[in-house]
């Protein structure tokens, strides 16, 4: 397979580039300065060689503990419980967390063969030994999500003076009522608060 | 900066990739496989090390000369010029050109400084001195590639017995005529045919 080939399928292979943008990609590469493509396979090769997952929450980190772990300016009386490590960087753009992380590395999915074993469960219980006063649960608003959400509840139960939270379902801001599915709108209402 | 944002940076680069593409890449690339992320790195670095434009023709392959110069069944007497060396993949895949390509290497650009000089068409005029009969111009159908084309047609009007012919342009097919733009109806109806 030539070289040009060999790169639209390692492209292609990557969700949500289909062949026509791998394409694009591998000509965008070609037609631009050597030194730009180059970086970029380095940037590829050097996440390689240093993220690994933090021993403490199973955060993606090239540092070790993670960032959020080794900062003492958080509270670790906190922790916020997320499905991915790529779900951090979205609540931190949100600025309304200042806790720490724990990540699960992915859902409850039993006919996947993913029960709780395979996620970083036992780590979590660990930590909320530890005084610990609030776990907040912000799976995804998803079937396996809240599967994985209704289990960690259960699972933290026996900590007593925990307080387990889940993020509120409602509306996206700037969303539209009429594109809201109905189930969302449920949700809304049920949730609804005094103005 | 950390080796996960360099590499969300390295993939916003590219084009029609967000942050958040560039994020959802970073972080398939981390729970995956290393060895299918190290292969995108090394795909990279490959076509960097063997990929070449053509002495011949202009277009960008591993091998020198490219396939379709040194492809002795293609038909030499018929040369389709196109802008950039991915145009050929997509006339490639319509089954219909078993001729030789040129690649202009862009479009004529005045205002980026564009000229004749900056694209490929000196090497194509002394191809066009040796016994070629049709010269397919296949530029985009937009206004710098007309303007392209018309100089093309210029250039090579000194080369008696060379048939100059360009891509007809017309309603695409699938496509729906309620959403086919004025211009195009107004080409499809000035190419009309007899049935």
């Amino acid at each position: 397979m030539s070289a040009i080939e060999a790169l639209i399928g390692e492209f292609g292979r990557l969700p949500g580039i289909g062949r026509k943008t791998a394409q694009r990609l591998t000509y965008y590469l070609l037609k631009g300065r050597p030194e730009d493509a180059s970086r970029l396979a380095g940037a590829i090769e050097r996440v390689l060689a240093e993220v690994k997952p933090c021993d403490d929450c199973g955060n993606l980190s090239s540092e070790a503990p993670c960032e959020y772990c080794r900062n003492s300016r958080r509270d670790a009386s906190q922790i916020c419980v997320v499905e991915e490590a790529s779900d951090i960087t979205a609540i931190e753009a949100s600025g309304r967390f200042r806790g720490k992380y724990h990540v699960l590395g992915g859902h409850l999915s039993p006919l996947d063969g993913v029960g709780p074993d395979e996620l970083n469960v036992a780590r979590l219980m660990h930590r909320l030994e530890d005084g610990v006063a609030e776990l907040i649960v912000a799976t995804n608003p998803s079937v396996e999500g809240e599967a994985t959400a209704a289990y960690l509840h259960r699972a933290a139960s026996r900590f007593s003076g925990l307080r387990v939270t889940r993020l509120a379902r409602g509306l996206p801001v700037g969303g539209d009522l009429e594109y809201a599915d109905g189930v969302t709108i449920a949700e809304a209402f049920s949730g609804r608060r005094e103005m």
